[in-house]
This record gives structure tokens, C-alpha cells and sequence, in this order.
């Protein structure tokens, strides 16, 4: 029987897709029970449609308290008999409500390699201070903002000369791999949390690296 | 002509190794024209000695104030003609004066992906975090500590369950190798500033890594 989730998003709903993607093609085994947006106009509820989930708008703008909003969502969330929350562009904090309703089972991206450059430019941030490596972080949420524990990484390299749009487009296709990883391996009981490090349950590894894997960037040159 | 340069060091000096050695085998087109440091005892000295490097102790201990301090270590490093500064373990943060007597040519090198993981425990504060990837910065200094502009970055995973001597090791192997390339680029006038984004100007990079480097940690399984 497969893992039934939630997937919570605000916008395109690109990682949503992708998730729907690896579930309908029988690698994800999860059965995705709602999408839920609090934007009419948001994408995903296109995509959910088209793929026959059930999907939901909940308009931020017509409660009048942060609290009563989280609550309304958990209801529908718990209703839909979801185990856990995948948050995929969603531009809200969740309270501590919410959060307590999935203890240890409500995922969140981010568009950097966390504890970098948090917040809701990631991308640009990075750009802007001048990292050679930058990337994607899939985390637990906690009530701080980008700040829970990390269950998978990205690196990728921010190359001379490219704008945020490039780079962005990188990082977009990392998080569609890494994303529905981290989501398969929560679904099949394998994230076990040691303080804030996650511990992966031993699996066999398709396509493990060579020991010494490490990324570079600037490539080295001959000699180096 | 090679690039004269000045090492500081206050310990074992593996990083300064490593120049020596790329230096000895004709890749690194530089001259150590002098290697100082404020640890009388530090096993630097005796690597400098080994390959006939002039080296100098300047104990701080010995100073009043920092600006005396820096003061002499400058006077030290100009009349051996260096033309730029490389920090390889100086457990010491160079006074403004100090850097203003070589501007952009101080270059040094950080245990983490910059800027996270700043300060003197930068491994550890990584694993401590839960990242699954961190690594080391080669970056220009600036009066903030480990703020400067970043040259070179190489990323390295995190593995469960090692320790910090384990993660320590591949970080150290990977310093070895960006440091002298870094320092490379500096002596053959090859990097540029624009705000804080560093450019590398072009030649023929003989191992490019493919249009899709990246690193993932832990590593994707098969379908992912």
C-alpha cells in the first residue's frame, strides 16, 4: 500500500509535477491524496487535475488569522488521510499548529545549500555574494524558517557571466531529482533523526559515486 | 619570471606543503620568497628549511598591540618582495593596515562552503548543522572574517556516522588541490573583481567536467 501525502504549493507547481511524474511511472510509492493551494490562480491546480488528484484552494486572503488558516488546512489535510506534507513552493510559514499535527513528517526545498543563503531568494542571494557552488537542500520544517534538518543535497556550479534564470534552471532540475527521493524515502520508513542529523537506513545504492566524490568549480586546470 | 609570494602559517603547514611541492614540480608558477609564523614551534618552519625556503618567526607574543604585530610582519614580507600574501592555517586575523599593504592579494582558505560554517570549527560546525555537503573556500581577504571574495570552492560529502578526523581528511585532500590552483590563477594575473563576484579570465581547461556537474549527497538510487 503506498504512502499517502499531501503536497501543499503556492505557484507552477514544477516539483508537484515531478512527484506526479515519478508516481505515475511507479517509482514513487506514494499515492498523492491532496494538493492543496492557498492561490486560485496557482498552476498545480491545473496539474493536479489533469492527473486526477484531488486538489483544493483555501484563499489566505479570506481568513483573518494565520492560526485559523493552518487549522482549516490541517483539517483537510487530516481528512484526506495524508502522513505526511510535502511543501513544493508553497510561500507560507506553517505555524506550530500545523506542525504538530505532523511531527517529523512535513518536508520542505530550498533553492541553495542551506545553511546558506535562506530565504525566498536563494538563488539570487547566492549570485550576488559570489559562491562558486550553490545548489538545493531538501530538510525537515521546523518553525524557523530553512532552518530544519537537511536529508539530501545538491551542489551545483554558478558559472561567470550567467544570470539568475540560468542558474535557477540548474538548480529547478536537481530539485526534481532530489526531491522525489527524499519523499521515497520518508514514504518507506528509511529518515531516522539523531538531533538534527538524518540518518539514512542502508539500502542498496544503484548508482553510488566513486569514494573520493567531490564537485569542483572552477574546473581545475592540468597539473592541479 | 615567477610570482613572488609569502606564506603564513601557524601549524603543521600542509597547505604550504602542497605549494612547495606544485611549486618543485614546475606547475605553480610562483616563488615562496618567504614563509613566516607567529608559532615558534610550528612544523611549517621546518618544511620551509627542508626546501631551502627563507622563513621567519614572529612571535606575537613579543608585541604589545596587533598593529605593531602587523606592522613588522608587513615590513617583513615587503623587503622579501612579496607580492602577495597566502594564509595556509594563520590562526590570526590580519589587522586593516596589514591588507591595505596588499590589496586584493591576500588570499585565504576555509574548511566549509562559505558562508556557512564560518569561524575556527568549520567541519565540525557542518556536521553539528546535519549538512550532507560541505567542503572548502579558497577567497580573498577582507577586514571580515572568512567574508571576502570567493575564488574556488569544492564541495565533499557528509557521511553518516564518520567523524570529524574522517571528514576532515577528504576536506584537507581537496584544499590541496583548489589552494594551489587558486594561487595559480592569482600569479599568472588570470582573476578579476566585479563587486564581489570573481572572474576567472578563460584558457583551456583540460578537465572540464561535464555541462551537468553536480554533486548529490546522499547519492540518488536507481530511477531517480
Amino acid at each position: 500500500m503506498s504512502f499517502p501525502i499531501a503536497i501543499l504549493a503556492s505557484g507552477n507547481g514544477t516539483n508537484a509535477q515531478a512527484m506526479i511524474d515519478k508516481m505515475q511511472a511507479g517509482i514513487l510509492d506514494i499515492d498523492i491524496v491532496l494538493i492543496a493551494s492557498n492561490n486560485p490562480q496557482a498552476k498545480v491546480l491545473e496539474r493536479a487535475q489533469k492527473a486526477g488528484i484531488a486538489h483544493l484552494v483555501l484563499d489566505h486572503h479570506t481568513f483573518q488569522k494565520r492560526e485559523q488558516y493552518d487549522q482549516a488546512l490541517l483539517a483537510s489535510v487530516l481528512e484526506h488521510k495524508a502522513q505526511a506534507v510535502v511543501l513544493a513552493g508553497y510561500m507560507r510559514l506553517l505555524s506550530g499548529s500545523f506542525l504538530k499535527g505532523f511531527p517529523g513528517q512535513v518536508l520542505n526545498l530550498h533553492p541553495a545549500l542551506l545553511p546558506s543563503f535562506p530565504g525566498l531568494h536563494g538563488a539570487r542571494d547566492a549570485m550576488d555574494y559570489g559562491v562558486k557552488l550553490t545548489g538545493a537542500t531538501v530538510h525537515f520544517v521546523n518553525e524557523i524558517m530553512d532552518n530544519g534538518p537537511v536529508i539530501i543535497q545538491a551542489a551545483v556550479p554558478v558559472k561567470d557571466g550567467e544570470d539568475e534564470e540560468a542558474l535557477l534552471t540548474r538548480i529547478h532540475a536537481m530539485e526534481h531529482r532530489i526531491y522525489p527521493q527524499a519523499v521515497q524515502w520518508l514514504a518507506t520508513g528509511r529518515l531516522s533523526l539523531n538531533g538534527r542529523r538524518v540518518a539514512l537506513a542502508s539500502a542498496t545504492i544503484a548508482k553510488a559515486p566513486a569514494p573520493e566524490a567531490a564537485l569542483i568549480w572552477p574546473p581545475l586546470e592540468a597539473g592541479f
